[in-house]
């Protein structure tokens, strides 16, 4: 059987503070489970503990790791798909980019491994099973603790020469003498409007002190939310940047990228229903797109998005691979 | 001799005033000739000028039609460079989406005819033989009336599903509340720093009418670099505002697209040396480039920038062509 015409595969989908293995069969995650660790270590120190949960899960499962195309890793950073090592970090994960990833699935597993980064991966897995479905020219950004983007155009995700492409949908400048970003830019979607920037973003709104969110010991966009809803003027005045800051990164995308299908993720989607009207109606009213309007959807397959993208990424045919 | 491999075209550059007309060799443009048309005339009415203008040029130059690839034709707006037509026209030659200029191509010269945006067909100009040679990942920017833009990654252009992504550059929004766009965005970088919207956001900076500027009957970045030079506080500021906006943009298009340089070109470009070193200076400092620095250079081709970009586009593989 063909390598690419097998249908299942293994996941791994790396965070800040977990990694969450699995078993995938085609556009299911068969089984999985997340273990709980800290961005902090060693990428080296916890390959042993990934590696024993593939093993269980496929024991579980009944799945011999013959049967899996390969093994397929989403990362929280930049890497490089063609040889499966890690450029960059962002500070989770240090040793990462000294890891030979594939040859630790061979000598392992005996199975290939691919990389790829977890927004682009979340793309690929709501593409084959989600909110892209029938798509090739999509956008995807993720509302959360940072903002991620990826693209896609023409059916091909856009990777760009240093690999660095369409997953800086969070690093668009959209507002001139803004805040400063942890990238080092200035008034990024990031900086404006996520869940690291919001106690500073809040803090340094007029009339904070006499703000319910003073009150608040860790604010994130559920507490905005809430404190908006009560009335909280403070609240309503950062949640409406935050919807304007959303909706020009949005705006930004569909003219960089030129989609179909804007697919909006992250934590902060637990509440679409304030998010994504609002994100609908701007694109409508505002975004350029002479041939029609640009579809824009909530993400369907939420943590899983990643973990379905693992058959599609290793059954794409990466240009100028050299694993 | 396959066509690809014949060393001649036929070029038209097309602006809201004014059609060049050129006979190109390899890299030099062997003869041209600037028809001053109407931007508001009908496309239909202007294609026999352009025919007649074409003959006399290779008459001239002794080209036979024959020794040509075809005729490259750049637009200022959206074409469908696989079948030839023009999508949108930006008020300019409105009838422009109605025309069969490959038909009229076969008819008047027995060629091929490719058509594509006027900044993109600048890139593959600037790449062939200016300030982008050697390099597959590039970003053009053009600093003028409007402000273009365009993408190439890998070696091939940024085109999109609807053939707008890459050119509408000049449309990422930069600043959060800003100016309306023509294009009905707000805050664009076109809307915020470009010749069109010049005098507005002269009138509008505070203590205008004090202003030098005042006194002048038409704004522009010539006129406005002078009076800054001269010490105008309104010139001045408004001066910086755009070096900001255009540097914003600059980043925006560097993470989009992750290239390895940056091509700046554009009326505004006269006054280079005013230019160039803020934006290199704020691109090094602020945009995201863990692989190391983008370069960033002054187009070098000008104006023969788009017919020199005939060559290569009439040689591409355009994938799904169907004229």
């Amino acid at each position: 059987m063909a390598e690419t015409h097998k249908s299942k595969a293994l996941a791994v989908d790396l965070g800040g503070s977990h990694a969450t293995c699995a078993v995938v069969a085609g556009a299911s995650v068969i089984a999985s489970e997340t273990l709980h660790i800290n961005g902090a270590m060693k990428l080296f120190d916890v390959l042993p503990r990934i590696a024993n949960e593939l093993r269980r899960l496929t024991h579980l499962t009944e799945v011999g790791f013959s049967e899996c195309v390969g093994i397929a890793f989403g990362f929280p950073g930049i890497v490089n798909t063609q040889n499966g090592r890690v450029l960059s970090t962002n500070q989770k994960f240090v040793d990462a980019t000294e890891l030979d990833l594939p040859g630790w699935a061979r000598e392992s597993f005996n199975l290939k491994l691919r990389i790829e980064n977890d927004a682009r991966l979340a793309l690929l897995g709501e593409q084959f099973a989600g909110a892209a479905k029938n798509f090739t020219d999509i956008v995807m950004i993720t509302l959360g603790t940072g903002i991620g983007g990826a693209a896609m155009i023409e059916g091909r995700l856009v990777r760009g020469k240093h690999f660095q492409a369409g997953c800086l949908g969070g690093h668009l400048p959209v507002q001139l003498n803004g805040r400063k970003c942890n990238c080092g830019n200035i008034g990024c979607v990031e900086a404006e409007a996520s869940t690291w920037a919001l106690p500073q973003i809040c803090r340094e709104q007029k009339g904070f002190n006499e703000s319910s969110l003073a009150q608040v010991s860790i604010i994130d966009f559920a507490t905005l939310s809430e404190h908006a809803a009560e009335g909280d003027a403070v609240a309503n005045a950062v949640w409406q940047h935050c919807l304007n800051v959303w909706a020009a990164g949005a705006v930004a995308m569909i003219h960089a990228y030129d989609p179909e299908v804007l697919v909006i993720g992250g934590g902060v989607m637990k509440n679409a229903a304030r998010v994504l009207p609002f994100i609908q109606t701007h694109i409508k009213a505002h975004a350029w797109t002479m041939w029609g309007d640009v579809a824009v959807r909530a993400a369907h397959l939420g943590n899983h998005a990643a973990l379905i993208g693992a058959l599609p990424l290793l059954r794409e045919n990466v240009a100028g691979e050299k694993v």
